[in-house]
């Protein structure tokens, strides 16, 4: 008998057929017909979508969440736990790519890239009356929220463009090669520019809040390359049409797909379709831990990469 | 008797008053009336723009043109020597915010974060349907022309994304920290991305030719943030509708302003205003050394940085 998996969103369907060659049975939330539900041993998951537990509830043998993603926001860990469901997720994998992202964003929207490239499409440039002088990075205070793997690869690149990196995170890392600032206001208030980089959890659930977002102020930037939910996004919308806050680059959004609507009128931003991590150098990395941690579980060996939190 | 100054085109038209402030009778080349082109000593000047032998020649008085701008390729150098007229340029004062901008281009086009704040924008953002993926930075091959103060800033940069970097210049420089390619060709057959970070002058006019462009390949692509002199813009057009090249990040053309319609439908490609070089660091800088190459030339002092070509 194959052992029957779960592909929990039409984004991860491309997956199917690999995973079909390695023996599964593979289904499709999106076109579970009767008897499937009871047949889900696993399920092959985005950890940005919500896995509901009234959903997970109608599952009786699911033992496995694999993550194909690093994060796994949308999935309540403990709650799993107790009922003896295990969870993966990829361990760092896209950190690189994702860095590499958020410095695009940062660069785009701080040196008017994406802005000049629209002036330059619209025929609006002429030589009398260029884009306004934008400051340059180097010397520019860059706070960076969250120095796990990807907090630390956008440290190393900010210190290449000759920025200043300090820090804030939750807990204290002694060997950490830059400054943590006391808190994440105070991150905020002696930053240029504030990278969220960190995991999200119901402890950081809007964690930048309309204080942070103003301690950022009116000549600084955010970048968003973490998740949505750490943002209080309308407070950051309504901080940029004010002009309280300078720019916002973000790859994450409370919503996603975000409403191109959400931000019609909203200046100084640049906005990526959560795209940062990732490339056809990632994906097959993630995809293979993937795979590797359900022959662990079927196998009943130690998983490859088991959620730590 | 002030001296008189000429300022050559209307975007240095902000520095009039600094100069008059200086008690330096100041002229504009877009304004002028009778008997002004006797009066002109010295020409501020923007080094991109041509300043015609013909035009030159009608300014009886002049011994010194003083670009603000590193740049000085609209200039004939040996010409005005041969008639006792001094140049002067900015000397590397913008390096690191043009190779600042060399990275925001280089990875905006590569990771698609201008096509994606597109896509965001059109409400064309569906989970199902992302952008594919791209290939990641770290290991792609860049080749840098022209190892002077830029391409060495963006050669720095490009390493701490974990890019391979190897340069090409037509004289060998024994103590670059890069490999150093056979050719400009060569260069180009070895780099997934190569950026155009030279002086301009008579001997690289078209130098990045179709044979260069080809080589650069369909999955690689072209970033120039030195001179649109530089490439053969008709042939990287061609290239890039044919498939034959990747991409092109551009912040320079053979026409500026380049018109808008001359990119429609060119794929791959991001476009900025010639704004890699002015930032509100580095334009008080070149504009102080401007000034004090003006000072020491009417009292006889030695120039601070006259073109050394």
């Amino acid at each position: 008998m194959p052992h029957t998996l779960l592909i929990s969103h039409p984004m991860l369907g491309p997956m199917q057929a690999g995973l079909e060659a390695q023996g599964y049975r593979v289904l499709r939330r999106w076109e579970m017909g009767e008897g499937d539900a009871a047949a889900v041993e696993a399920i092959v998951h985005a950890g940005e979508i919500v896995l509901a537990p009234e959903f997970l509830q109608s599952l009786p043998r699911l033992k496995l969440i694999a993550n194909v993603s690093v994060g796994y926001d949308g999935v309540d860990v403990p709650w799993c736990r107790a009922r003896g469901i295990e969870v993966t997720h990829a361990d760092g994998l896209n950190a690189e790519d994702v860095a590499d992202h958020a410095l695009g964003l940062l660069i785009g929207a701080w040196r008017n890239i994406v802005a000049g490239d629209q002036m330059v499409r619209a025929g609006r440039w002429n030589n009398a009356d260029r884009m306004g002088p934008r400051p340059g990075l180097k010397g520019r205070k860059v706070g960076i929220m969250g120095l796990g793997h990807i907090g630390a690869a956008v440290a190393r690149r900010a210190e290449a463009f000759g920025m200043v990196v300090s820090w804030w995170g939750p807990n204290p890392k002694p060997d950490a090669a830059w400054p943590r600032a006391q808190s994440l206001l105070a991150l905020a208030e002696g930053s240029d520019i504030l990278v969220v980089a960190c995991r999200a959890d119901a402890a950081n659930r809007q964690a930048v809040n309309a204080q942070v977002i103003e301690a950022v102020g009116p000549r600084g930037m955010i970048v968003n390359v973490a998740r949505g939910s750490i943002v209080d996004e309308d407070a950051l919308i309504a901080a940029l049409k004010d002009g309280r806050l300078g720019r916002a680059a973000l790859d994450v959004f409370a919503q996603e797909p975000t409403p191109a609507e959400r931000w019609e009128g909203v200046p100084g931003t640049v906005l990526t379709p959560h795209s940062a991590g990732g490339t056809v150098d990632s994906l097959p990395s993630m995809i293979g831990q993937t795979f590797e941690n359900l022959r662990r579980h079927f196998a009943g060996e130690a998983l490859l990469s088991p959620v730590s939190a």
